[in-house]
Protein backbone atom coordinates (compact mmCIF):
# COMPACT_ATOMS: atom_id res chain seq x y z
CA UNK A 1 0.00 0.00 0.00
CA UNK A 2 1.51 3.39 -1.00
CA UNK A 3 0.59 6.57 1.47
CA UNK A 4 0.65 9.55 0.65
CA UNK A 5 -0.09 13.47 2.11
CA UNK A 6 -1.84 15.78 -0.24
CA UNK A 7 -2.87 18.99 -0.98
CA UNK A 8 -6.18 19.37 -2.23
CA UNK A 9 -8.56 22.72 -3.14
CA UNK A 10 -9.81 22.43 0.41
CA UNK A 11 -6.87 21.49 2.32
CA UNK A 12 -4.51 18.72 3.44
CA UNK A 13 -5.22 15.05 4.16
CA UNK A 14 -2.91 11.81 4.29
CA UNK A 15 -4.48 9.45 1.48
CA UNK A 16 -3.83 6.08 0.00
CA UNK A 17 -2.31 6.09 -3.28
CA UNK A 18 -3.11 4.19 -6.22
CA UNK A 19 -2.97 4.00 -10.27
CA UNK A 20 0.55 5.15 -11.91
CA UNK A 21 1.73 8.61 -12.51
CA UNK A 22 -0.64 10.67 -15.26
CA UNK A 23 -3.40 8.23 -13.72
CA UNK A 24 -3.16 8.43 -9.58
CA UNK A 25 -5.89 8.42 -7.35
CA UNK A 26 -5.73 9.78 -3.81
CA UNK A 27 -8.09 7.80 -1.68
CA UNK A 28 -8.33 9.95 1.75
CA UNK A 29 -8.14 8.39 4.90
CA UNK A 30 -9.00 9.45 8.51
CA UNK A 31 -6.30 10.26 11.16
CA UNK A 32 -2.89 10.01 10.12
CA UNK A 33 -0.71 7.12 8.53
CA UNK A 34 0.54 5.21 12.45
CA UNK A 35 -2.78 3.45 12.75
CA UNK A 36 -4.93 1.11 10.41
CA UNK A 37 -6.02 3.30 7.03
CA UNK A 38 -9.68 4.00 7.23
CA UNK A 39 -10.87 5.54 3.65
CA UNK A 40 -13.30 8.14 4.23
CA UNK A 41 -14.73 8.08 1.03
CA UNK A 42 -13.19 11.38 -0.62
CA UNK A 43 -11.46 10.33 -3.47
CA UNK A 44 -9.85 12.79 -5.99
CA UNK A 45 -7.81 12.15 -9.52
CA UNK A 46 -4.40 12.99 -10.02
CA UNK A 47 -5.76 16.45 -11.79
CA UNK A 48 -6.73 17.24 -8.35
CA UNK A 49 -4.01 17.22 -5.86
CA UNK A 50 -0.50 17.31 -5.17
CA UNK A 51 1.55 14.65 -3.20
CA UNK A 52 3.40 16.65 -0.07
CA UNK A 53 6.24 15.15 1.53
CA UNK A 54 4.40 11.82 2.38
CA UNK A 55 5.68 12.67 6.45
CA UNK A 56 6.40 15.46 8.92
CA UNK A 57 9.89 13.86 10.34
CA UNK A 58 10.92 15.43 13.74
CA UNK A 59 14.73 14.64 12.32
CA UNK A 60 15.92 12.94 9.74
CA UNK A 61 18.91 10.95 10.60
CA UNK A 62 21.24 9.95 7.87
CA UNK A 63 24.09 7.64 7.37
CA UNK A 64 27.03 8.66 5.64
CA UNK A 65 29.52 6.59 3.70
CA UNK A 66 27.01 3.58 3.66
CA UNK A 67 28.20 2.66 0.21
CA UNK A 68 31.32 1.37 -0.38
CA UNK A 69 31.18 2.52 -4.19
CA UNK A 70 29.88 6.00 -2.78
CA UNK A 71 33.23 6.21 -0.19
CA UNK A 72 35.59 5.80 -2.92
CA UNK A 73 34.07 8.22 -5.46
CA UNK A 74 33.67 10.93 -2.64
CA UNK A 75 36.54 10.71 -0.05
CA UNK A 76 38.62 8.82 -2.33
CA UNK A 77 39.54 6.06 0.32
CA UNK A 78 38.53 2.85 1.12
CA UNK A 79 35.37 1.69 3.40
CA UNK A 80 37.50 -0.04 5.47
CA UNK A 81 39.31 2.99 6.15
CA UNK A 82 36.17 5.42 7.03
CA UNK A 83 33.57 3.59 8.58
CA UNK A 84 29.95 5.22 8.61
CA UNK A 85 28.89 7.77 10.64
CA UNK A 86 25.29 9.43 11.75
CA UNK A 87 24.45 12.77 10.90
CA UNK A 88 20.97 14.37 11.43
CA UNK A 89 18.85 16.50 8.62
CA UNK A 90 17.01 18.94 10.59
CA UNK A 91 12.90 18.98 9.71
CA UNK A 92 13.03 22.38 8.44
CA UNK A 93 15.17 20.97 5.52
CA UNK A 94 11.99 18.62 4.32
CA UNK A 95 9.87 19.47 1.00
CA UNK A 96 7.77 17.10 -1.13
CA UNK A 97 7.88 15.59 -5.15
CA UNK A 98 8.14 18.05 -7.61
CA UNK A 99 8.91 21.25 -4.89
CA UNK A 100 12.53 22.90 -6.11
CA UNK A 101 15.52 22.07 -4.08
CA UNK A 102 16.48 25.99 -3.96
CA UNK A 103 20.33 26.42 -3.77
CA UNK A 104 21.47 29.92 -2.27
CA UNK A 105 24.56 31.42 -3.73
CA UNK A 106 26.95 30.18 -1.09
CA UNK A 107 26.49 26.47 -1.51
CA UNK A 108 28.51 25.95 -4.27
CA UNK A 109 29.13 22.32 -5.82
CA UNK A 110 25.28 21.04 -4.97
CA UNK A 111 24.92 17.18 -5.82
CA UNK A 112 22.00 14.89 -5.53
CA UNK A 113 22.04 11.18 -3.39
CA UNK A 114 19.59 9.41 -4.44
CA UNK A 115 18.77 7.25 -0.93
CA UNK A 116 16.45 4.45 0.58
CA UNK A 117 15.17 5.42 3.95
CA UNK A 118 12.37 4.17 6.20
CA UNK A 119 9.34 6.16 8.11
CA UNK A 120 9.75 5.18 11.60
CA UNK A 121 6.09 3.80 12.98
CA UNK A 122 6.60 4.20 16.62
CA UNK A 123 8.26 5.56 19.21
CA UNK A 124 11.18 3.10 19.07
CA UNK A 125 14.74 3.03 21.47
CA UNK A 126 17.33 0.05 21.04
CA UNK A 127 15.53 -1.58 18.54
CA UNK A 128 16.44 -5.42 17.77
CA UNK A 129 18.80 -5.40 14.75
CA UNK A 130 16.71 -8.65 13.98
CA UNK A 131 13.11 -7.12 14.63
CA UNK A 132 13.70 -3.85 12.71
CA UNK A 133 10.74 -4.18 10.63
CA UNK A 134 8.43 -4.05 13.65
CA UNK A 135 9.30 -0.02 13.86
CA UNK A 136 9.05 0.57 10.38
CA UNK A 137 6.25 1.92 8.83
CA UNK A 138 7.50 1.74 5.46
CA UNK A 139 10.12 2.75 2.33
CA UNK A 140 10.32 6.62 0.74
CA UNK A 141 12.55 8.09 -1.38
CA UNK A 142 14.80 10.52 -0.28
CA UNK A 143 17.52 12.93 -2.06
CA UNK A 144 19.89 13.81 0.88
CA UNK A 145 21.16 16.75 -1.36
CA UNK A 146 24.73 17.89 -0.22
CA UNK A 147 26.87 20.78 -0.67
CA UNK A 148 30.37 19.34 -1.20
CA UNK A 149 32.00 22.88 -0.93
CA UNK A 150 30.24 23.54 2.63
CA UNK A 151 30.56 20.02 3.72
CA UNK A 152 34.22 19.95 3.18
CA UNK A 153 34.98 23.53 4.30
CA UNK A 154 32.74 23.19 7.39
CA UNK A 155 33.94 19.33 8.52
CA UNK A 156 30.28 18.85 10.20
CA UNK A 157 27.93 18.16 7.43
CA UNK A 158 24.76 19.72 9.18
CA UNK A 159 24.85 23.23 7.22
CA UNK A 160 25.97 21.65 3.60
CA UNK A 161 23.19 19.01 3.86
CA UNK A 162 20.83 21.14 6.24
CA UNK A 163 19.94 23.66 3.96
CA UNK A 164 15.89 24.65 3.63
CA UNK A 165 14.89 22.08 0.43
CA UNK A 166 17.82 20.01 0.79
CA UNK A 167 15.70 16.84 1.37
CA UNK A 168 13.58 16.02 -0.60
CA UNK A 169 11.16 12.98 0.38
CA UNK A 170 8.66 10.76 -1.26
CA UNK A 171 6.80 10.27 -3.49
CA UNK A 172 4.97 8.51 -0.73
CA UNK A 173 5.05 5.81 1.49
CA UNK A 174 5.08 2.16 0.71
CA UNK A 175 4.49 0.41 2.95
CA UNK A 176 4.73 -3.11 1.74
CA UNK A 177 8.46 -3.23 2.67
CA UNK A 178 8.58 -7.17 2.54
CA UNK A 179 8.61 -6.80 -0.98
CA UNK A 180 11.75 -5.94 -0.68
CA UNK A 181 14.72 -7.59 -1.48
CA UNK A 182 17.26 -5.69 0.61
CA UNK A 183 20.24 -7.29 -0.85
CA UNK A 184 19.35 -6.58 -4.47
CA UNK A 185 17.17 -3.37 -4.69
CA UNK A 186 18.28 -0.88 -7.39
CA UNK A 187 18.69 2.76 -6.77
CA UNK A 188 18.18 5.00 -9.81
CA UNK A 189 18.77 8.57 -10.94
CA UNK A 190 18.57 10.36 -13.43
CA UNK A 191 19.57 14.14 -13.82
CA UNK A 192 18.38 16.56 -16.84
CA UNK A 193 20.57 19.39 -17.58
CA UNK A 194 20.08 21.39 -20.92
CA UNK A 195 16.97 19.27 -22.37
CA UNK A 196 19.19 16.19 -21.67
CA UNK A 197 18.38 13.12 -19.30
CA UNK A 198 21.07 11.24 -18.37
CA UNK A 199 21.26 8.82 -15.91
CA UNK A 200 23.91 9.16 -13.14
CA UNK A 201 23.08 6.64 -10.33
CA UNK A 202 22.63 3.19 -11.22
CA UNK A 203 23.59 1.12 -8.31
CA UNK A 204 21.89 -1.56 -5.80
CA UNK A 205 21.51 -1.66 -1.66
CA UNK A 206 23.82 -4.78 -2.46
CA UNK A 207 26.35 -2.30 -2.23
CA UNK A 208 25.20 -1.01 1.49
CA UNK A 209 28.00 -1.91 4.18
CA UNK A 210 25.61 -1.61 7.53
CA UNK A 211 22.73 -3.00 6.70
CA UNK A 212 18.52 -2.12 7.63
CA UNK A 213 19.22 -3.93 10.80
CA UNK A 214 22.17 -3.01 11.96
CA UNK A 215 21.42 0.94 10.82
CA UNK A 216 18.25 1.12 12.80
CA UNK A 217 19.83 -0.62 15.96
CA UNK A 218 22.79 1.53 15.78
CA UNK A 219 20.91 5.10 15.42
CA UNK A 220 17.98 4.27 18.16
CA UNK A 221 20.64 2.98 20.45
CA UNK A 222 21.53 7.01 20.78
CA UNK A 223 18.20 8.85 19.68
CA UNK A 224 14.89 8.03 20.55
CA UNK A 225 13.41 7.71 17.18
CA UNK A 226 9.60 8.94 16.93
CA UNK A 227 6.86 8.24 14.41
CA UNK A 228 7.55 9.46 10.91
CA UNK A 229 10.86 10.01 11.53
CA UNK A 230 12.92 9.19 8.29
CA UNK A 231 16.06 6.91 8.86
CA UNK A 232 18.04 6.99 4.87
CA UNK A 233 20.34 4.34 4.98
CA UNK A 234 23.18 6.13 2.34
CA UNK A 235 24.04 6.84 -0.72
CA UNK A 236 25.12 4.86 -3.75
CA UNK A 237 27.81 5.80 -6.17
CA UNK A 238 27.08 8.32 -9.32
CA UNK A 239 26.42 11.82 -7.21
CA UNK A 240 26.79 14.63 -9.41
CA UNK A 241 26.39 18.42 -9.62
CA UNK A 242 22.93 19.74 -10.20
CA UNK A 243 22.62 23.73 -10.95
CA UNK A 244 19.51 25.86 -11.28
CA UNK A 245 17.62 24.63 -14.21
CA UNK A 246 18.30 21.11 -13.91
CA UNK A 247 15.40 18.46 -12.66
CA UNK A 248 16.70 15.60 -10.40
CA UNK A 249 14.14 12.30 -10.80
CA UNK A 250 15.21 9.41 -8.08
CA UNK A 251 14.31 5.93 -8.89
CA UNK A 252 13.95 2.87 -6.50
CA UNK A 253 11.78 0.10 -8.19
CA UNK A 254 8.89 -1.02 -5.69
CA UNK A 255 8.53 2.55 -4.28
CA UNK A 256 8.71 4.84 -7.33
CA UNK A 257 10.33 7.63 -8.33
CA UNK A 258 10.91 11.26 -6.88
CA UNK A 259 11.57 14.24 -8.86
CA UNK A 260 12.61 17.71 -8.16
CA UNK A 261 13.71 20.87 -9.85
CA UNK A 262 16.55 23.06 -9.31
CA UNK A 263 16.03 26.63 -8.86
CA UNK A 264 18.28 29.20 -7.24
CA UNK A 265 17.09 30.49 -3.74
CA UNK B 1 11.11 38.41 32.80
CA UNK B 2 11.44 34.78 33.52
CA UNK B 3 9.52 32.18 31.77
CA UNK B 4 9.58 28.43 32.40
CA UNK B 5 7.50 25.53 31.61
CA UNK B 6 6.27 23.25 34.34
CA UNK B 7 4.58 20.04 35.66
CA UNK B 8 2.05 20.85 38.90
CA UNK B 9 0.23 18.30 40.24
CA UNK B 10 -2.55 18.39 37.92
CA UNK B 11 -0.77 18.66 34.61
CA UNK B 12 1.68 20.91 32.65
CA UNK B 13 1.88 24.94 31.68
CA UNK B 14 3.60 27.56 31.12
CA UNK B 15 4.76 30.11 33.86
CA UNK B 16 6.03 33.41 34.79
CA UNK B 17 9.05 32.20 37.51
CA UNK B 18 9.68 34.47 40.33
CA UNK B 19 11.69 34.49 43.02
CA UNK B 20 15.16 32.83 43.82
CA UNK B 21 15.79 29.49 44.28
CA UNK B 22 13.85 27.93 47.31
CA UNK B 23 11.24 30.16 47.42
CA UNK B 24 10.54 30.36 43.78
CA UNK B 25 6.59 31.30 42.91
CA UNK B 26 5.12 29.75 39.75
CA UNK B 27 2.52 32.11 37.53
CA UNK B 28 0.64 30.21 35.14
CA UNK B 29 0.16 32.22 31.68
CA UNK B 30 -2.38 31.05 29.17
CA UNK B 31 -1.24 29.89 26.07
CA UNK B 32 2.80 29.58 24.82
CA UNK B 33 5.65 31.99 25.79
CA UNK B 34 5.01 33.67 22.39
CA UNK B 35 2.67 36.13 22.86
CA UNK B 36 2.26 38.45 25.55
CA UNK B 37 2.03 36.17 28.62
CA UNK B 38 -1.43 36.74 30.49
CA UNK B 39 -1.38 35.32 33.89
CA UNK B 40 -4.40 33.07 34.70
CA UNK B 41 -4.32 33.70 38.43
CA UNK B 42 -3.04 30.18 39.38
CA UNK B 43 0.08 30.36 41.80
CA UNK B 44 2.16 27.61 42.80
CA UNK B 45 4.79 27.27 45.38
CA UNK B 46 8.28 25.95 44.52
CA UNK B 47 7.51 22.67 46.42
CA UNK B 48 4.16 22.45 44.30
CA UNK B 49 5.81 22.22 40.69
CA UNK B 50 9.11 21.38 38.79
CA UNK B 51 10.82 22.73 36.15
CA UNK B 52 10.59 21.50 32.74
CA UNK B 53 12.82 22.27 29.63
CA UNK B 54 11.31 25.51 29.17
CA UNK B 55 10.83 25.53 24.94
CA UNK B 56 10.10 22.67 22.65
CA UNK B 57 12.77 22.98 20.41
CA UNK B 58 12.05 20.85 16.70
CA UNK B 59 15.98 21.76 16.84
CA UNK B 60 18.67 22.56 18.77
CA UNK B 61 21.69 24.10 16.43
CA UNK B 62 25.19 24.55 17.55
CA UNK B 63 28.33 26.40 16.92
CA UNK B 64 31.09 24.13 17.94
CA UNK B 65 34.60 25.92 18.49
CA UNK B 66 33.35 29.38 19.25
CA UNK B 67 35.44 29.82 21.63
CA UNK B 68 38.66 30.71 21.48
CA UNK B 69 40.11 29.13 25.03
CA UNK B 70 37.88 25.71 24.41
CA UNK B 71 39.43 25.43 20.42
CA UNK B 72 42.75 25.38 22.09
CA UNK B 73 41.61 23.05 24.61
CA UNK B 74 39.65 20.14 23.23
CA UNK B 75 41.22 20.48 19.75
CA UNK B 76 44.56 21.18 19.85
CA UNK B 77 44.70 24.08 17.68
CA UNK B 78 44.53 27.46 17.40
CA UNK B 79 40.90 28.92 16.05
CA UNK B 80 42.48 30.77 13.41
CA UNK B 81 43.59 27.13 12.38
CA UNK B 82 39.58 25.91 12.87
CA UNK B 83 36.72 28.30 11.99
CA UNK B 84 33.59 27.76 13.86
CA UNK B 85 31.20 24.82 12.64
CA UNK B 86 27.46 24.54 12.89
CA UNK B 87 25.67 21.25 13.79
CA UNK B 88 22.27 20.03 15.00
CA UNK B 89 21.48 18.31 18.31
CA UNK B 90 18.21 16.73 17.82
CA UNK B 91 15.18 17.90 19.81
CA UNK B 92 14.79 13.56 21.52
CA UNK B 93 18.00 14.91 23.44
CA UNK B 94 16.36 17.53 25.27
CA UNK B 95 15.51 17.68 29.17
CA UNK B 96 14.92 19.89 31.63
CA UNK B 97 16.73 21.15 34.89
CA UNK B 98 17.01 18.27 37.43
CA UNK B 99 16.25 15.77 34.95
CA UNK B 100 19.25 13.13 34.69
CA UNK B 101 21.67 12.73 31.95
CA UNK B 102 21.72 9.03 31.06
CA UNK B 103 25.45 8.15 30.02
CA UNK B 104 25.05 4.80 27.81
CA UNK B 105 27.87 2.60 28.13
CA UNK B 106 29.31 2.80 24.50
CA UNK B 107 29.69 6.72 25.23
CA UNK B 108 32.99 7.52 26.94
CA UNK B 109 34.59 10.57 28.16
CA UNK B 110 31.38 12.58 28.53
CA UNK B 111 32.50 16.18 29.03
CA UNK B 112 29.88 18.65 30.16
CA UNK B 113 29.99 21.95 27.83
CA UNK B 114 28.23 25.10 30.00
CA UNK B 115 26.77 27.59 26.65
CA UNK B 116 24.93 30.47 26.62
CA UNK B 117 21.47 29.90 24.08
CA UNK B 118 18.78 31.61 22.82
CA UNK B 119 15.17 30.49 22.01
CA UNK B 120 13.50 32.16 19.08
CA UNK B 121 10.87 33.60 19.20
CA UNK B 122 9.43 33.86 15.20
CA UNK B 123 10.04 31.98 12.11
CA UNK B 124 13.30 33.54 10.98
CA UNK B 125 15.05 33.30 8.15
CA UNK B 126 17.92 35.43 6.56
CA UNK B 127 18.32 37.23 9.76
CA UNK B 128 19.65 40.56 9.97
CA UNK B 129 23.03 40.61 12.21
CA UNK B 130 21.89 44.08 13.46
CA UNK B 131 18.63 43.36 14.44
CA UNK B 132 18.81 39.41 15.98
CA UNK B 133 17.06 40.55 19.27
CA UNK B 134 13.45 40.61 17.00
CA UNK B 135 14.10 37.27 16.56
CA UNK B 136 14.79 35.96 20.35
CA UNK B 137 12.43 35.19 22.76
CA UNK B 138 14.88 35.03 25.35
CA UNK B 139 18.33 33.57 26.51
CA UNK B 140 18.50 30.11 28.38
CA UNK B 141 21.92 27.95 29.55
CA UNK B 142 22.48 25.14 27.56
CA UNK B 143 24.62 21.83 28.33
CA UNK B 144 25.79 20.45 25.33
CA UNK B 145 26.63 16.90 26.85
CA UNK B 146 28.94 15.79 24.39
CA UNK B 147 31.11 11.75 24.35
CA UNK B 148 34.55 13.33 23.90
CA UNK B 149 35.46 9.75 22.34
CA UNK B 150 32.63 9.68 19.68
CA UNK B 151 33.10 12.57 18.57
CA UNK B 152 36.18 12.01 17.84
CA UNK B 153 36.07 8.62 16.14
CA UNK B 154 32.90 9.26 14.43
CA UNK B 155 34.07 12.34 12.80
CA UNK B 156 30.31 13.86 12.52
CA UNK B 157 29.27 15.22 15.95
CA UNK B 158 25.76 14.20 15.46
CA UNK B 159 25.86 11.02 17.83
CA UNK B 160 28.23 11.73 20.52
CA UNK B 161 26.36 15.43 21.27
CA UNK B 162 22.79 13.91 19.96
CA UNK B 163 22.66 11.01 22.61
CA UNK B 164 19.29 11.06 24.29
CA UNK B 165 19.42 13.50 27.66
CA UNK B 166 22.50 15.20 26.52
CA UNK B 167 21.04 18.50 25.66
CA UNK B 168 19.93 20.10 29.47
CA UNK B 169 17.82 23.36 28.85
CA UNK B 170 17.15 25.84 31.59
CA UNK B 171 16.28 26.60 34.12
CA UNK B 172 13.88 28.96 32.54
CA UNK B 173 13.51 31.56 29.49
CA UNK B 174 15.59 35.04 30.70
CA UNK B 175 13.31 37.26 28.45
CA UNK B 176 15.35 40.85 29.39
CA UNK B 177 18.05 40.18 26.97
CA UNK B 178 19.14 43.56 26.86
CA UNK B 179 20.32 43.45 29.95
CA UNK B 180 23.52 41.56 29.32
CA UNK B 181 26.87 42.51 28.15
CA UNK B 182 27.36 40.01 25.82
CA UNK B 183 30.96 41.11 25.61
CA UNK B 184 31.15 40.55 29.14
CA UNK B 185 28.86 37.97 30.56
CA UNK B 186 30.50 34.94 33.02
CA UNK B 187 30.21 31.24 32.11
CA UNK B 188 30.34 29.06 35.25
CA UNK B 189 30.49 25.51 35.68
CA UNK B 190 30.91 23.39 38.77
CA UNK B 191 31.07 19.24 38.80
CA UNK B 192 29.97 17.73 42.08
CA UNK B 193 32.34 14.59 42.14
CA UNK B 194 32.74 12.17 45.12
CA UNK B 195 31.19 15.23 47.16
CA UNK B 196 33.61 17.76 46.33
CA UNK B 197 31.93 20.86 43.88
CA UNK B 198 34.61 22.10 41.76
CA UNK B 199 34.65 25.12 39.67
CA UNK B 200 35.36 23.80 36.39
CA UNK B 201 34.52 26.48 33.19
CA UNK B 202 35.38 30.18 34.45
CA UNK B 203 35.09 31.85 31.73
CA UNK B 204 33.17 34.41 29.56
CA UNK B 205 31.36 35.54 26.61
CA UNK B 206 34.22 37.92 25.72
CA UNK B 207 36.10 34.31 24.18
CA UNK B 208 33.63 34.42 21.37
CA UNK B 209 34.54 34.32 18.07
CA UNK B 210 31.94 34.62 16.02
CA UNK B 211 29.02 37.35 18.13
CA UNK B 212 25.60 36.69 18.36
CA UNK B 213 24.12 38.39 15.65
CA UNK B 214 27.08 37.09 12.75
CA UNK B 215 25.78 33.76 14.76
CA UNK B 216 22.58 33.94 13.83
CA UNK B 217 22.92 35.45 10.29
CA UNK B 218 24.83 32.33 9.41
CA UNK B 219 22.65 29.79 10.47
CA UNK B 220 19.74 31.14 8.79
CA UNK B 221 20.99 31.78 6.06
CA UNK B 222 20.72 28.13 5.37
CA UNK B 223 18.12 26.58 7.79
CA UNK B 224 14.61 28.43 9.01
CA UNK B 225 14.66 28.68 12.55
CA UNK B 226 10.97 27.95 14.31
CA UNK B 227 9.33 29.50 17.30
CA UNK B 228 11.17 27.71 20.27
CA UNK B 229 14.12 26.59 18.33
CA UNK B 230 17.29 26.71 20.50
CA UNK B 231 20.53 28.14 18.91
CA UNK B 232 23.44 27.96 20.80
CA UNK B 233 26.48 29.68 20.78
CA UNK B 234 29.76 26.97 21.44
CA UNK B 235 31.24 26.37 25.42
CA UNK B 236 34.33 28.28 26.68
CA UNK B 237 37.32 26.09 28.32
CA UNK B 238 37.27 24.34 31.37
CA UNK B 239 34.65 21.20 29.94
CA UNK B 240 35.73 18.32 31.98
CA UNK B 241 34.44 14.52 32.12
CA UNK B 242 31.67 13.48 34.04
CA UNK B 243 30.74 9.75 35.46
CA UNK B 244 27.37 8.48 37.14
CA UNK B 245 27.36 9.74 40.65
CA UNK B 246 28.62 13.64 39.89
CA UNK B 247 25.78 16.55 39.59
CA UNK B 248 26.93 19.17 36.60
CA UNK B 249 25.90 22.61 37.53
CA UNK B 250 25.89 25.27 34.88
CA UNK B 251 25.50 29.04 35.78
CA UNK B 252 25.29 32.31 33.99
CA UNK B 253 24.84 35.53 36.04
CA UNK B 254 21.30 36.74 34.87
CA UNK B 255 19.86 33.50 33.96
CA UNK B 256 20.13 31.09 37.11
CA UNK B 257 21.62 27.68 37.09
CA UNK B 258 20.54 24.24 35.44
CA UNK B 259 21.79 21.47 37.53
CA UNK B 260 22.05 17.92 36.62
CA UNK B 261 22.50 14.50 37.91
CA UNK B 262 24.48 12.47 35.90
CA UNK B 263 23.50 8.68 35.56
CA UNK B 264 24.05 5.61 34.20
CA UNK B 265 21.64 4.90 31.40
Amino acid sequence: MRLGRIAHQEGLCFAIIEGEPGNLVAKEISGTPFTPPEPTGREFAEAEFRLLAPTLPTKVVALGRNYADHVAEVFAKSADDLPPTIFVKPSTAVIGPGAPVKIPEFATNVEFEGELAVVISKVSKNIDPDKWQEHVLGFVICNDVSSRDLQFQDGQWARAKGIDTFCPLGPWIETDINKFDLDNTKINAYLTHDGQRVQKQDSNTNQMIVKMGGILAEISASMTLLPGDVVTTGSPAGTAPMVPGDTIEIEIPGIGSLTNPIERA
